[in-house]
């Protein structure tokens, strides 16, 4: 329009000019960094260093230093980038209808669930629900979901918090037959969605399971060496279906039965459970959970009794507390933190906590008869479309369905197509000429007019609706498979039917618990940092929320200009050269990475390299990563430093050096150190012919500072929840791309249903497919995509910067106090710490777990504890919190560290104490009776900054996790239990 | 496409057919009502009526009753019904961007503080703060709000909580100034903006005061008969000037000065403090609030300390609680429930405390720094704009300006009409070659850019900087009216730079209050309901919230629709021919109301007719409103029974016959009953030639049930903050719309810059201008549009009985207890009731106060004390609460009478106990030291619902309001206050 010549010359010199006096409108990384250039002048001059680049210099070795800026784009303020983002989000095309399944439906999210619990940060924001005095509210509403889930698959005992998706959970089932009865043949229906299919099919490979896809009539199990065999039902074409006899022939023969299902199906049909089945599991998106391009949603897994202790991820059980009333807590938790290492067989940490509780309290609004009344009407609505496609001339491929028809097109297929084009919907294309349609519970009128229009049918739903009088045949409730049992029978499943209700109860347990929201959560390795609104508002626009993920790709391209960006810019925060959008938590990335090294090492011919070098202070993840690519992990020493011992390694590595796979090293170190030797070490095994897979657990200390690319690693995994602001959804959802080196490019993930255009090219040799959908979480990308965007290059490496800043500030007041473990070569730690507390075991017989619920007194929430040192507690602040918190959560800790003095200096007696009573209620410090030796003020107010108008309270006592261990329960105690309690 | 022959037919048999098999997908209203049916059945049977029929023949007068279904929309599910809305909201072109100025700016809100304030419920639904042991939190942020305005406006004392929006606070401005001086005439600037001015005329014609428009340097106060003189600075077309000669002349005579003004432009320019005005009022849109289309949004008003009798609204002051703690409250709270009746001269009664809110906190996160550095940026911007214009061979009528700049187009007119619309861009048109731009924060350069090209300059922005070499000419930093004070001092507006720190803030002012979500507010007059999420949506979404009030009608369209559908469903609801929305507060909606009866008896050659007839039991705004109208407020006598006297009323109606203009009835009366007489009342009203006016206030138990049209009303404002939905934002928005009947259609007010298409028509003769904006506070709109969709006839219906028969159940379970002040003929209540307690006094030294305090204790707000009976309890459950909350209110209430037996019984001391003490804060409970002559769990925890885990406590002790009264202090207290609490 106007002439631009000379313009581009001019260019850099105006806009400086411009800049001086129209500058930009905020820089969002003082917003997202806490403390003001103030304070960290007083914590720079507090840890003893000249500026910034000084305590950088002294912390990170010199030869791993960037240099330079990352080339990302510059910055704008959050409504300006919210600004692009919405056109970005616009070209995914949520005008089309999708009638796909295949797992994943339509859902009517309640608004209020989505106001008050997805985009509630009270909600979104907590941690792991590690401290169960502090987290009862999320606890209770996890149980309710294993109770939804006992319920809908009657007849299996117990059921986990969730797993990351319906595909990743029939892998998990695999490898709970596997482990049950060592034999290494397994069946799997032919008849399952394609993309569960493959995930078990890349599983069980890595870990020497074989696989035999097979139709459920010819399976024969008489030999005695299949592990088991996993069916769907209703199965990926709609076929509802009794196998109860498969399940007695296999039983008969020692195998196990693993059914994957439908929660909405199960309201009307018998359950698996009922059935026989041994293990059940699917997806629980269509309660409650938008469909998110794909995720992320809840799996759920529900077994029977004997198999508990073989059950995959995190179970929440009933016990009591000190007090002896009736509390929530993580039960069996030998499977966390503290995860069996070499021995472990599932790298299950992660779940999908946020996306369980939003499926639970879909269940606690709606009850039986809500879910019965959408499962009806649903199936009524798939009878009623049936009856048209069949009067307009085409061919139902199975006559018994729930909500999904197959049809075989007999005569007009150019035009069924045409038409479908035409109204803007999408179906499941078998082939040519079979085709699916899939109902849910948002279908309407109007819906069924379009699609008996598309397969041309003449009349409409009203119409044929009359015309049959209102009588459906083949309804399930006439089936000899009708369900008879009844479900969501607790009490919980019937108070909550008015919205005034529920929001109550929503806001009763968000107050119960500890979340970003109140106090800082400075947990070691977790990297609790701010998670803005700007960053989370994305992740609940419809464009972004709804769409099914098997949709055309050119119906997504919102998402696939999205997953580009963030590819871009993720890559060269690593040094990487591609990064692979597919796994779902960082446990999966861990497991993705090590399968491409395998996949990799198998295309040269070196299939034999099957040994991993791990150092003891790894995350318990990464050994069980490893046995789950079938790899041989050998632990590597760590030296009284706390880093990796370079002899041993030496040792190991050339020891190991012909069958040498990779080392799964962290860095900066889970004991928070930036070790010196990491670029040797890498080189090291490069020579060896190995493989280097650096964990990105710690990239918080790393971002703008150094690049793992850079100093030798050739594919990591990056916990987006953890470095990219991803919340922790008080127990997930996580998020773990990986980022590799060009040499592994060929070997990331496809998929089945919709490949990844990266794994269509010529030279792609995928190692195959890792989670249910393409992309895996898809939904929640928008929040790294936005945090990027908001902190450009400069606010990244500032927020690095201060993260570890705020470490060594903490560190360094701290350290007059206790003894700080692990420090780098010039005395400084990395980004977070471990302050070492064995010692008072002996003088004062206080343990971490004491001074952890101690800290709960003032108001805090406990760092991570022991681990990866036994009895210690490690503290990673992050960059958002300010000096203000850092100094009182210093004032906590030295204040206890006094309590604990007066034990050791016998003022105090050793059992009857604040840190063994610890943590003190609201009911006991406020009840008649005190009979504490020491005051309720003590006990409860030991600060002045503590203050009864906004403390924090523990809502129970301490746990007794013996007694819940002893009495293994999981599903929502008896009311009476309450009642009693009452009394 | 397909033939439709024939299908009309079978239609109606079909789709009931249809609906059979394939029912709604879920029925609203049972989310909405609070009783299950079961529950329902409970209640009825516990009042003794057969059923709901039953119950509401005896409770409504038959011949009033409807007798058919309200005429509304079948309803779809909150899913189908937001998708719906969303195409509506997508007619509004917010692709356009308005430069236009007028009191309404752009505004980068940040999303910390929409997502954590105006989207949630903890902000949104508490009621205004009058039991301030509930309400701290939001106190402190409107005591924020308050000392933001007293700094931004330098040299006043005393700010109050929020006004409607700036044209009604000029109005307020020019009544002030009556009510000081009593002088009747009354300059205004002709350079303010024009809503203004028109609101202040026809404010001002209704109460006798001469508005006299004229150009500032000819305005002559010398014969001392001009109340005063309000000047906008900088003024409408973004001149700054200096007009301390102006009041200086003023003072000498007598006159006060009121100053319409900016505050962002006050970060940079002298105040109207220091200038020397008396009042400064304004608009705080700009400080974090979106556009709203209009509203809503808070106004500020400041004034000099010995104004501040005479000062309107709500004011937030400090006091002391029981325990010497310094807490907040609201002051001078005569001007409230209280309000003066017949004396009043301001009807003021809702603020806009929410809006407010947003505002004070955007203050306290950008802090002093952060807002120069807007209102430079912004101003610098301004400058660089000019300076194009001006090259580009324009003229520019004003050398001082601010942000806003009128161009004199001295060519290619034409032309930049035509870019103007080729970039989207809305300017503010004066007339064909004169065109205003008015920039604001969220300015880029991309915007400036466009708007240089727009005016056919040449260059970039990046280029004339460069050409300027970064020196901006006329810079208002080298003004002598530049800003040399600081403002935003205190530490408050220093500490939450970080998300994470405001944030946190924001949930420990949130957390102090009671609000919806945690338990029922049985505000008697109030109809505190559910407001659900699905409703409150759309109110942030960016085609709702991102337009100016004065674009072009046509990039409105979705609005526009919105309305239309909007007044046909509450002109079916109440029985009226026309909706104006307008009136942005049930007060506004009086006012207008009765203007238009009055513009309707002047137009038919009855202007004497000047009395207004008002029950003493009417609301407080009644006579206020009235009086605001310039009519005579005569008031009738209530009888024993709490109807109106009607031997009274007939008296005073004959007796002020030919004066008689009107009467303003509340249906059912302000004391919960539904009285025989009232369509008598009416007829008789009309035959002596007066108006009835029936207060909307207890609309919500006729909904469905009878409509003031229909039973003799001729106009009733709709509190849509109370019936339809909107929350009661802790004290503001409300909403206040007016329904009249045929003949006073043409009445309804105009509006200057864009008047509503009913005020074109050819017969129109419109009362004047009654909001800032035309359509009021649009923005909320979509919450009752969304309301009536979502429940529909069946449903609205539903939720009046339901609101009747909690109200009755609970009337029925207190009776033995308390005396219930009113029942109809048949002994039943509306949908709310009065309690009397003022027998106590005598007996036991128990005050309502005293029971309202003990409520507290029991986790409860009280209802309305003392209004419309002196010492009584007026509570109104709604429809939204269950049985189950109904028996825990009336259970406390039960409690609380046995505590008063006690005291009666001479068991228990009549100061010191649990009535006189209450409420009684978690500090006093959980203290060391316990010196009550009862214990702390009868104190804290009297009845086993009650729970140490979930009970919301008081946060302070008792207020003492008469300290409060004696040492008035308006904003915030010092640091040093609060550490010598510690001590």
């Amino acid at each position: 329009i106007r002439s631009s010549i000379g313009r581009n010359i001019l260019c850099s010199r105006c806009i400086s000019t411009l800049h001086s006096i129209f500058p930009k409108h905020e820089n969002f990384a003082i917003r997202h960094n806490g403390p003001s250039k103030e304070q960290q002048e007083q914590m720079l001059k507090a840890i003893g260093v000249k500026d910034t680049e000084d305590m950088i210099n002294q912390t990170i070795p010199k030869q791993i230093r960037l240099g330079k800026d990352l080339d990302l784009e510059d910055t704008v303020c959050e409504n300006e980038i919210l600004d692009r983002l919405n056109l970005i989000a616009k070209q995914n095309r949520c005008d089309w209808r999708s009638f796909i399944g295949m797992g994943y439906y339509n859902c009517s999210v309640p608004r209020t669930i989505v106001r008050n619990m997805l985009e509630n940060p009270g909600w979104s924001t907590p941690y792991t629900p590690y401290q169960p005095e502090l987290a009862q509210g999320r606890l209770e509403s996890l149980i309710n979901y294993q109770t939804m889930v006992v319920d809908m698959t009657e007849g299996l005992d117990i059921a986990n918090a969730s797993l990351l998706d319906e595909a990743t959970a029939a892998a998990e089932a695999v490898s709970l037959c596997f482990r049950h009865n060592n034999r290494r043949k397994f069946y799997v229906d032919e008849k399952i969605n394609p993309q569960a299919l493959e995930v078990v099919r890349t599983r069980a490979q890595l870990i020497g399971v074989e696989i035999f896809v097979e139709n459920i009539e010819r399976m024969d199990f008489s030999c005695r060496d299949f592990s088991g065999v996993l069916i769907q039902y209703p199965n990926t074409e709609g076929r509802v279906f009794d196998f109860s006899h498969v399940i007695e022939d296999a039983h008969t023969h020692g195998s196990l039965v693993a059914c994957s299902t439908d929660l909405l199906a199960l309201a009307l049909l018998k359950s698996p459970g009922e059935l026989g089945c041994d293990v059940a599991l699917g997806s629980s998106q269509r309660f409650g959970v938008p469909l998110n391009y794909g995720g992320p949603h809840a799996a759920f897994f529900a077994v029977r009794n004997d198999l508990k202790r073989l059950m995959p991820g995190r179970v929440v059980g009933v016990t009591r507390d000190a007090h002896g009333k009736k509390v929530y807590r993580l039960a069996l938790q030998t499977r966390e933190q503290h995860i069996r290492r070499a021995k472990a067989t599932s790298n299950i940490c992660t779940a999908q906590a946020l996306l369980a509780n939003m499926s639970a309290m879909f269940a606690v609004y709606h009850g039986p008869e809500g879910i019965k009344h959408l499962a009806n009407r649903v199936h009524n609505a798939a009878l009623l479309l049936a009856h048209g496609i069949h009067k307009a001339g085409h061919y139902l491929v199975h006559s018994d369905f729930f909500d999904t028809i197959m049809v075989h097109m007999t005569s007009g297929v150019h035009d069924i197509y045409r038409r479908s084009g035409e109204k803007k919907i999408n179906l499941r294309i078998y082939n040519g000429c079979k085709i699916g349609v899939a109902l849910d519970e948002t279908v309407v009128e109007h819906d069924l007019d379009d699609l008996l229009y598309v397969f041309g049918c003449e009349q409409t739903a009203a119409e044929l609706a009359a015309e049959l009088g209102g009588k459906l045949e083949g309804h399930l409730s006439e089936s000899p498979l009708r369900r008879k049992t009844d479900f969501l029978t607790h009490p919980i499943f019937h108070k909550y039917r008015s919205e005034t209700n529920i929001v109550r109860y929503m806001k009763k347990l968000e107050n119960k618990d500890v979340s970003l929201v109140h106090s800082m959560i400075p947990l070691g390795s977790c990297t609790m940092k701010l998670n803005a609104t700007a960053e989370m508002e994305p992740i609940s626009w419809r464009e972004f929320a709804n769409i099914h993920p098997f949709v055309p790709i050119d119906q997504a391209r919102g998402y696939q200009e999205l997953f580009k960006e963030l590819e871009r810019d993720l890559c060269e925060i690593t040094g990487y050269d591609s990064i692979c959008f597919q796994p779902n938590s960082g446990a999966q990335g861990e497991f993705t990475g090590l399968a491409a090294i395998r996949a990799y090492h198998k295309s040269i011919g070196e299939n034999q390299r099957s040994v991993c070098l791990i150092p003891t202070s790894a995350h318990g993840t990464n050994p069980a990563s490893a046995q789950m690519c079938g790899m041989k992990v050998v632990p590597v020493k760590v030296d009284k430093s706390g880093s990796v011992d370079l002899l041993d390694l030496q040792k190991l590595a050339h020891k190991y050096a012909a069958n040498l796979s990779a080392i799964m090293l962290t860095y900066p170190s889970t004991n928070g150190v930036f070790e010196e030797g990491i670029r040797e070490t890498c080189d090291m095994i490069h020579e060896l012919g190995g493989q280097v897979y650096v964990d990105g657990a710690n990239m918080n200390a790393q971002v703008g500072l150094c690049r793992p690319g850079d100093y030798g690693s050739d594919v990591s995994h990056l916990n987006l929840h953890k470095t990219f602001c991803i919340p922790h959804g008080g127990g997930g959802p996580g998020m773990g791309p990986i980022g590799v080196k060009k040499h592994l490019v060929p070997f990331l993930p496809t998929h089945p249903v919709v490949p990844p255009p990266g794994s269509l090219v010529s030279d792609a040799r995928p190692l195959g497919v890792v989670s249910a959908a393409p992309w895996g979480s898809a939904c929640i990308l928008p929040i790294s995509w936005t945090y990027i965007k908001l902190m450009g290059a400069k606010g990244l490496r500032e927020a690095s910067e201060i993260a570890i800043l705020n470490a060594n500030y903490m560190a360094k007041r701290l350290e007059g106090h206790y003894n700080i473990l692990y420090t780098g070569t010039n005395g400084f730690v990395a980004h977070e710490f471990i302050i070492d507390v064995r010692g008072f075991k002996a003088t004062s017989n206080v343990e971490a777990v004491d001074i952890a619920k101690r800290l709960q007194d003032y108001g805090f929430h406990a760092p991570t504890m022991s681990w990866p040192v036994t009895n210690t507690l490690m503290i990673e602040p992050t960059e958002s919190e300010d000096k203000e918190e850092l100094d009182r959560f210093c004032d906590a800790l030295i204040s206890i560290r006094k309590e604990i003095k007066d034990i050791e200096d016998g003022k105090v007696d050793k059992e009857i104490n604040m840190l063994k009573m610890a943590p003190h209620t609201l009911e006991s410090v406020s009840a008649d009776n005190w009979q504490q030796p020491y005051t309720r003020k003590q006990a409860a107010f030991p600060l002045p900054y503590l203050k009864p108008d906004d403390k924090m309270w523990p809502s129970t006592g301490r746990i007794d996790d013996i007694y819940g261990d002893k009495n293994l329960f999981c599903t929502c105690p008896p009311m009476e239990a309450y009642e009693e309690e009452e009394e």
